[in-house]
Order: C-alpha cells, then structure tokens, then sequence
C-alpha cells in the first residue's frame, strides 16, 4: 500500500497511470470515452489499492470484492485497473482497445475480459447488478456462515454517474437494496455535473444525497474525489455501517489534468487529441511515453502477491470448515461451480413423467407453480420471486422464505412494482455465482424490463424470467395488459429461450431446460386461462425438449402441418381433428430451441416439401412466416386485444376451431 | 358545491356513490379492483366538486384541467367520476364494465371513454403523461398569454398509488417535473400502504415525502385521505405553489368501508363479494340498490351547467383575445385542431425535390438533422429532444430553445438520460394538445422506453420517436449497445411505423409522413454512418412514401428480388449491378406502411411468383421471412454485435456486396 515514503511513487502519479492509458487508448482508438477515466482515477486508485481483496491471478476467487462500473463507457477506467493489478490483460490489449476480438471493447463485457464482473454501458444497470451481487453475499453469508467461520464476507463496490442516476432503474434498485439493509455495497457517485448534453444544471437537478437518504442510505456527502485523504474517510464511513447500504458522493472534475478540457463534455465521449494530450502530460507532470508505465508506479500496482496470499488464507479457511461441515462446503462447492445437484435430472424426468400419465387440466401458469414446487425443494440455490403479483404469476412454493430476513433458507425475493431492476438484480445475483435466480410478471410488462433480459442473454446469465397472462386470454384487463408482439420481440432477442407451453407436461419440461440451460437465460411463458392436457408417447415426452415435435403424425407426409404454441396447441388439434388424418399438428414450445436441432430432425417435424402450412399462436402473426412461408397462412393477432372475458375475446379475435380449419382449407 | 347544509347530502354520501359504483360494477364484471376507488373516493370527491375546472359536455376544451389516473387499475373510479358528472357515460355503461366494445374497459383507455385523458394500467406512465400535460400547458401559455389574456391556465391532477412510485419512471418523470417547476402539475398518492402482494412493509419503505423534495417539488405531509378538509387544506397547498409541482401525501384505507377487506390487499383486485358488499352497504349507511344513485346526490354530482358556463366564459374571453391578436388565435385554433400549417406539405415536396435533385451522401441521422432544420421553422407545435445524446442524435436545430425557460418560442427538452419519462411526458404533451413531440435516443435504447412507445400506438398518440445508431454501423461501442432485434421488434407493435430510411431523400420522406400520421405514433431510424444517394424517378420519389417500392426494375418479370432497407439498400444496388438486368431491387423503408398499400400495388413490387428472393437488413433476419418466405433468403443478423470500427464489422458479419451475390446465386 502506498505511503508518503519517498521510496513511493505519489498517490497523484499511481492515479495518473490510469489516466494516462485511458487518454492513450481512447486516442489510438479514435473513440471512447477519457473524461471519465480521468476524472475518477484518484478514486480508483485509493479503492484498488487500500481496499479491494481480489486476486489478479484468480478473477473467479469467490470471496473476492467485487468492483463495478456502472458507467462503463468508461471502460479504459476498469482496464487500467485490470491491467496495472496484474490480471491477465497485458498492454497489447490496452493498445487494441476497441478493436475487433480484442479483450478491451467498447463496453467493459464480463465475457472477454477477465476480472469484469458484469457488463455495463446500458446505464443504471451496473448498479441494479451491484446490488444483486450484494444480496447474493448477504444470502450466501447467512447461509454458509458458521460461528468463526466468515467464509463469505466481502463487499460489492460499484462507480455511477449522473446518467446513472437520472435513469429510472436507480429508484428502484436502490429502494430495494435500503429496504433490504446491504451494508457491504459502497456506491460512489462520479458527481462531475457533466452529461453528454453539457453541465447537468439544466435536467438533473435533484438533491441525490437526499434521494438516498430517503431510500435508507448511509449516504457521506462531500468527498473531494481528486483528495485521496478525503476519498479514504468517506470509504472508512462505508465500511462502518453495520445496516444500511452507502453512497459516497465524490465531488469530481471530468477530464481532471486536461488544461482546456476538464470539467467540460468535450472531454466525455471523443479523444482529447494530440495537442491537448501533450497539454495534459506536461500539466500532471507525466513525462512517460504512451503505454509505458514507470517500473515504480507498475509495482505498487501489482496486486498479484498479496491477492494470493489472500486467497490462500481464504482457502485455508474453507479447507477447515470442510472438515468440520462438510455437507455445507460440498453444497457450496457445488452451487459456486454452477452444477445442479446429483440426482435432479432423474427426479426431474420422474415428475414428468407423472404428469404425463396423470395429465392434470390446469392453467400454465399453475403448471408453473406446481414445477417449482416440485424442484425447488432439490435447489437450494433457486431464489426469485414476482414484482408484486405473487399471487397471479404463481411464484411462491411452500419452502419460500423472505430475503428480506436472516432465515439460512432465505429464498423468496419481494421485489415490489419494480420489474426493470428485478431482472437486472436477479443478472447480478447469478453473475455473482451461488444462485440460479428467476423473476416473474405478466409477459406484457417485460416491456418494463426488456433491456435487461437482453443483458442476461448478452451476458449468458443463467437467469429465468417467468412471464405469465401470455395473450389475450388474460381477459378483462384489457390490451394494456394483454402481450400480442412480445412472444416475438422476445424470441428475437440472441441467445434468448422462449418457452411457451401447451399443458402441465410442457410446462414441466419448460422449467427443467431453464435450470439446466447455465450458458444463457430462459423467459418462460404461462397462460392465465386452464389448458387441456395432451397425450404423448414417451418418445413425445423426451421431444419436447427439442423445442419443436411432432404432436399429432398425420402421416409420413401429411397434406397440412398446424404448428401452434400453448393455449393453441389445443385449438390445432381440435382442427386437426376436424380437418382429417392426414393432418400433422406440430407443438412448438420453443422456436430457438427447435432452430439448434439438426437438419434431419428439423426436415422430420416440418418436411420442407409440404406447403400447406397454418401456425396459431395468439400473438403477432407475422412472426410466423418463417415457418409458414409465402403459400401458408397465419391465425395470429393483427393488432391489440380488447377487455372483455377470455372466452370472448378467442372468438372475437377469430381463436376457434372453425377459423383454423377454414384457413386450412384455403390452402388447398 | 356541497355546504354543510341541511338540504345537502353528507360528502362522505358523495363519495359513497362513486365507492358503491365501483363496488356492483366490479361485482357484475366479477372481475376488477375495488379497492382503490373505495380508498380514494374522499380525495376525488373533494378535487371533482371543490376544484376541477371541465365541463362534461365537451371533454375537447382546450382549458379544462385534466385529471389522470396513473394507479388505472381503480378504473371505476374514474367512470364513477365522469357517470356522477354528467359525461356521455350513462349508467348501463358502468353495468358493462369490462365487457366487450363498452365505453367502460378494464382499464381507462383514452380511445374508448369521453373524458379519459390517457390510457393507464401500465404502471407509472400515467404520472410521466401528467408531468406532459403540465409542460404542455406551461409551454402554451407561455407562447399564447398576453396581458389581460390568461388564456391557457389549467391545472394537471394525477392519481398515483404504491405501485406508480416504485416504478422507475416516477423517479425519472419526478425530477423532471421538478426541473422545470411545474407548480400546476398536483399529485396525490394514494399512501394505502397495501400493494398486489400485501402490506408494503416488506418492499416499499421509501420516505415518499423526502424524496420528492429531493426532486425540488412542494410536499403536502400527512393529509388524511378520508378527511375533507384534511384534503381540501392540502389542495389549497398546492394551489398556492408558485413554483414547484405538488405532492399530496394522503393516508388513506384501501377497501375503506368494507368490515373486513379494508386495508387487506384482498379487496385489491377482486369482487367484495356479495355478502362483504350487503355489509359495506350496511357499514356505510347506504341502503340503495346496484347502480342506483339518490336524486339529492347525483344533483350535487351534476357538473354540466357549471362547466358549460366554465366554457362559456372561456370561450368569451378567446373571441375578445381573437380580435386583438388574430395570428395567435388562429395558430392556436389550427394547433388545437392538429392540423398542419397551410402550405406545410407543398414546403415538405419541394424540400423531398431539392434533396433528390442534390443527393448529400451524409449519415441519415445528419439527413433527419437536415429535415428538422427544413421543417421545424414551419411548425411552431414541433417539441422535443433528446435523452442527453443530443449531438448523437442531431436533435438541436437553429431554432431550439429550452423549455426550462420561459421563451415564447420554448421547443427543445433536455431530458436528461431517461428514456422512459422521455417518451412517456411526450404522449402526455401529445395527448394534451398543441404539440407534435419527438423525442430521440440510440435505437438499441429504446428499449428502455418500450413500453411508452407501446402507449403510444395504443393510444393513437402522434408522437415521433426518433433513434439514431440504428446497427452494427455504430461501431466500437459494441454489442450493448448495436440494436439486433429492436427494428423487427418495433414492427410488431400494432400500429405503430417505422421507417429505416436509404438516404436523405427517404429521410426526409419519413419525417414528412412522421408528421403527416396524425392518429399514430412513427419511429424514424437512423444510422451513424454516411450513406450513398440513390437515384430516383419522380414517381420513385412519390413512392417512398408508400412503404416499399421498386428501386432498380429489373424488368417487368424480375428473376430475382433484393429487398433491403437503410444502410443494406446501397448494398443491394451493388449487389444487383453484379447480378445482371434482371435483377429488382426494393427498398422497404417501412414494411407497415407497404402493407397498408393496395393489392395491386403491393403485387407490382412484390409480384408473388418470383421466389428467388433476398432480404437485406442488419438486424434480425427471421423477421424478413414474412416476405422471402421458405424458399429465399436473408442476409441478416444472427447473434448479437461486436466492438470494432463500422467498417470492420460489416464484412465481419456478412454484409458484403460479394455475400449478397453469392447467397443470391444460390437460389439457382
């Protein structure tokens, strides 16, 4: 740790070091973002170097702090530091910053570069993910704590700006982490009173000390973010408080050291340019080359030493308490490696199988709840919940217990109305590890929360997102609360699976490829209304999980396909019924997963050479051309739904038997 | 107005009667939510007796207040209230509630209701609606009033519960409210203390009260909610704020008057049930039947006459102000009755001419610039901005002037980074009347506000959103921000239109149908990059508008089709030239739109027996199979983007002229 020893390089030059990358990178880039790098590097500095436990040579350590850049268009920020502590992101990296496979793109993304924690750029989110990673050591601690056991016990720290700040996600990310007491997350708000639009006077005008005050923070006002004395009382403040989360607001200057440029947004979103990196050397006194560091500034730097040692101590420790519980080191174990436990897809495949031969007529949705209730009991590391509709989305089990409490079994989140910052704490809680996390609201107000299901897939987050009240069938609420282009947005969304099935079985199914998918999210999508169940052949059962199988034959090669999800499922084969033997019905739970299939299991459901095709979902017909072409037909939604009662609102929009099999026979 | 009177009924009868409505609506409908409209009903009585400036037989005057409910589940309240005024919305309407076509859905939809001023339901968006309104009205007024000419001065009313402020936007719209000071802006929560899944304790302890004077607005503490005069004494608060908004913080029981719901989430989104409904008759004294309303009540109720002379006198003063300033009271008339200024189109033709006979090669976001300059001199009702990416998204013309100030001619909002209050305020500033509002931000970002951009379709709002950075084209942020699914995604909102304009003369042609649509909300779609001038004919030129024409013939039986749109158009016109003569190339700025052309038109571009058919764009392919159908192909986006330069992307992810030959080439 730095002293004012003369032996020492400055605490100003340590700081400089990320300055003077950031400001090189950006330039031999051509873009990015210096001002903000500039401006909280003495910040940083004082963090990475006093306080972060980390180790370098191991980013996947589980007891480490974790460190968040909520405003990462200042990624350089968080490679410096990556950097300089002796991760491995050489300097080559640093010089290839934004460019095409290089570890240090534009955005800091958790999966290329090791040590970032999450990604980040889309604002606010950062910090929703701070305080999901927050209450994942909170429950892992009270947890797998024993008496003179700390075994987790760390912080999660994370850097904001004003943009941030004036998204709406903060409100509710930070009410929840103030109702919830997450004393170990230290937020530091980069108050530079810049914004790309210029000074912040004009549109951001709040007292945010007193917001999160309001919230139930231990807020430290007035910290001179370019002090580092001041900078370590308002940490030493953080780390005082026994049960309230902390905000440091760090009083700043954007582009700090740039003679014509700090304080200014020129300095924000574009290299400084040559003449003004020139200024800026010579006015920090850095008379260093770019990408060069000076030998005494890289090793006080240098974490790798001393974040092996720490991890070394922290492994000694679970080695002790392995022997003494060594139920709970094997759970842990397990949950940190994101295995499920042994045994669960057998018991999984049991419970499908039972209710395959019982073929329970309920709404999906309940079918939903009965699959929790079935699996959650072997997952411990299952945790979620609803944002305020428990009782419609049917996320409660009879083993839910609040998080809000120090219960071990702690599982149950009550997220309240806030569905954007449930989605974006629950990515936090799974990029923290330990926990395989859902959320739940009507499919309709995924709106609320679509940019962070995105960042779960982006991400590969191995996050559940539960959505029920699928259609129309959701009924009198009316076409605010009846989803109609969402299936489809969703579907569109990469590496996104989305599940919509058509009875208990499929719902089932549904649940069990979320928990076993790790690399990725899954949205699950239930209907309000009951649904009938389906009978299937055990090869039936074991195709559902193809995303896409043959529901009724209809011959080798049938005259018409139906391809239908969920509540339409039924419809098709009542139409099918109607329409005659030689017509197949086709279930399609889950298009993306369908589309991973092999050709000629994909050629066996829908053979390219039958034509005469209709898909029923009651959701946006176009979606459907892809499997229906030019020649087939759609029975979809053309526009919004209607409050009425369910039952005439299938009707009304042209959902029956009849509408489906003369659609069928126009086709020939 | 009710006095203490002998011969007038009791308020709290008053109030009775919108809470007994509520209740044997929501009874008949067997589905609903009572327990809002009993819990506020005092408050709405006192505002709807004591204050509300309308008149209910012409919900259109300009100067009525306006009075929203943000908390829309509590739609019978607002029916009650508007039935008790006198509105066209008799009594067998509140029997249908919630039925199919009747005036009275399960939610208050502005497009169904006389006397709704927006639709609600999704949480939150009704207050951001209202802080619109508010804007609308100080804006107004301010480029309208003169001395001794009051004549835009109204107060915004919003209901708003738990849920409302937990949602994100609150946060967002709150601050804004604030900035500006919107001291005619007065919002009353419901502080019930009861959300969906029960007392809020759990998930909601917000000090309310000291947040919203972080965001500088006028608090009102401690209002009893069931009290009158507690009310009307907080109504006289806000009514004397010069300068800031108000909140009104009423305590008030859910269910109030049911034995044994009120205060119990269980009266929230449920019938009372018939026994709970005879006890709440008995424990609010009153004896009448279903739908029955006592003379003495409904008489107090009855705001026609009152409202007509409101007015009248309004109208008086307007014909006095029409006299001394003739040019103002026509500019208002014209901007009241959304109609577009004389000689607006002729100016927007030979603008579209000028561009194709010039052909700029700049980025389309600089062509939308260069229309906004061209049009906006023109239409003084032309507000808005951007989400602090102001110099991204070109926003700012010459004549821009923020509406923080009190210009006359105040036009542009900076909105700060908040996506969702943006678009949310800018329906409310549609809805208000006198303004075409745009708002601006990246397209991936939109998805931040989606759901108001849903609001909008949904309620024929004519709004304009405009997003910029519209693909991979945007570069080295990378993939968080490069939007893949979101212009398939936009689609697929019902009635809503989005163009991706080739070039600047598209983009002037989509701006020019953006403001033409009156009855629906358009997303305009631009890139970063610059993009190429294509050549047209004059009837190339009136086709754009049309959605989809033909660029490049091809001959009248084309072998093949390229269809692209924005940046891929250029590409195909390269592609085609290597194909040969018998190649069409279509430009398909908005697919909605083409299809809202007639058969015949759409056969002539699209004629359906030439199946060799590739579609262009660079976001998500599957969208394209709508009209490529199995037997053709895409050249699209299949998984998310990367951080690089724009120029080392494009051939990275395919979209190459040499890509598009070859996958043309392989339809034979």
């Amino acid at each position: 740790m730095p002293t004012p020893d003369s032996q020492q390089p400055a605490r100003r030059d340590l700081a400089n070091a990320i300055r003077f990358l950031a400001i090189d990178a950006v330039q031999a880039a051509n873009s990015g973002h210096p001002g903000m790098p500039m401006g909280m590097a003495d910040i940083a500095e004082v963090l990475w170097n006093d306080y972060l436990s980390h180790n370098p040579d191991n980013p996947g350590w589980a007891n480490r702090d974790r460190f968040l850049l909520s405003n990462g268009h200042g990624s350089m920020l968080q490679y410096a530091l990556l950097h300089l502590a002796g991760y491995d992101l050489p300097i080559e990296d640093i010089r290839n910053f934004r460019q095409l496979d290089s570890k240090t793109p534009g955005h800091p993304e958790n999966f290329m570069t090791p040590g970032v924690e999450t990604t980040t750029g889309p604002l606010g989110q950062g910090f929703a993910n701070a305080v999901g990673m927050a209450l994942a050591e909170k429950l892992l601690a009270q947890r797998f704590n024993r008496d003179g056991f700390e075994l987790i016990n760390h912080r999660t720290y994370v850097f904001m700006g004003d943009g941030c700040l004036m998204e709406g996600i903060s409100h509710e990310a930070a009410s929840l982490a103030g109702t919830w007491g997450l004393n170990k997350l230290v937020a530091f708000w980069d108050d530079n009173k810049i914004s790309i639009d210029g000074n912040t006077d004009g549109w951001f005008t709040d007292d945010t000390p007193a917001r999160f005050e309001a919230y139930g923070w231990n807020v430290v006002r007035g910290v001179d973010g370019h002090n580092a004395d001041s900078i370590k009382a308002g940490i030493e403040q953080a780390l005082a408080s026994t049960d309230k989360p902390t905000l440091i607001c760090c009083r700043t200057t954007i582009g700090f050291g740039s003679p014509n440029k700090a304080g200014k947004e020129s300095s924000h979103g574009a290299p400084l340019g040559k003449d003004e990196i020139a200024a800026t050397r010579e006015a920090l006194n850095w008379p260093h080359g770019p990408f060069e560091i000076p030998a005494d500034v890289a090793g006080v730097w240098r974490a790798n030493d001393a974040g092996a040692a720490r991890e070394q101590a922290w492994n000694a420790l679970f080695e002790r308490y392995a022997a003494q519980f060594p139920d709970a080191a094997a759970e842990l174990t397990r949950r940190l490696r994101a295995e499920l436990p042994e045994g669960f897809l057998d018991a999984a495949d049991a419970y499908i199988a039972k209710l395959q031969a019982e073929g329970p007529v309920v709404a999906s949705r309940k079918a939903s709840q009965m699959a929790i209730e079935a699996f959650a009991p072997l997952l411990p590391e299952l945790v979620g919940g609803s944002a305020d509709l428990a009782h419609s989305n049917l996320t409660l089990w009879k083993g839910s217990k609040s998080v809000a409490t120090d219960d071990p079994n702690a599982n149950y989140i009550y997220y309240g109305v806030r569905e954007f910052a449930m989605t974006a704490i629950n990515n936090g809680l799974e990029l923290h590890g330990g926990f395989i996390p859902y959320d739940a609201t009507f499919l309709v107000f995924s709106d609320y929360a679509r940019n962070a299901v995105r960042m779960s897939a982006l991400m590969g987050a191995h996050a559940i997102h539960v959505y029920t009240h699928d259609s129309i069938g959701l009924g009198e609420d009316g076409p605010t609360h009846q989803p109609i282009e969402h299936l489809a947005s969703l579907r569109y969304i990469p590496d996104n699976d989305v599940w919509r099935p058509c009875d208990a079985v499929e719902s089932a199914v549904a649940w069990k490829a979320a928990l076993v998918r790790n690399d990725g999210p899954s949205c699950l999508v239930f209907s309000r209304q009951n649904l009938p169940h389906q009978p299937r052949s055990e090869q039936q059962v074991a195709d559902i999980a193809r995303g896409g199988y043959v529901l009724r034959e209809g011959g080798t090669t049938p005259r018409i396909i139906l391809i239908a999800t969920g509540s339409e499922v039924g419809l098709a084969m009542q139409a099918a019924e109607q329409l005659g033997d030689d017509v197949r019905v086709v279930s399609m739970p889950s298009p993306e997963v369908f589309e991973r299939q092999d050709a000629a299991y994909r050629e066996s459901v829908l053979p390219r050479d039958v034509r005469r095709r209709v898909a029923i979902e009651a959701g946006t017909a176009d979606y459907w051309y892809k499997y229906v072409g030019l020649d087939g037909a759609v029975v979809g939604m053309h526009g919004f739904g209607a409050s009425a009662p369910a039952e005439k609102l299938f009707p009304h929009f042209g959902f029956t038997v009849e509408r489906v099999v003369e659609v069928a026979r126009t086709l020939g």
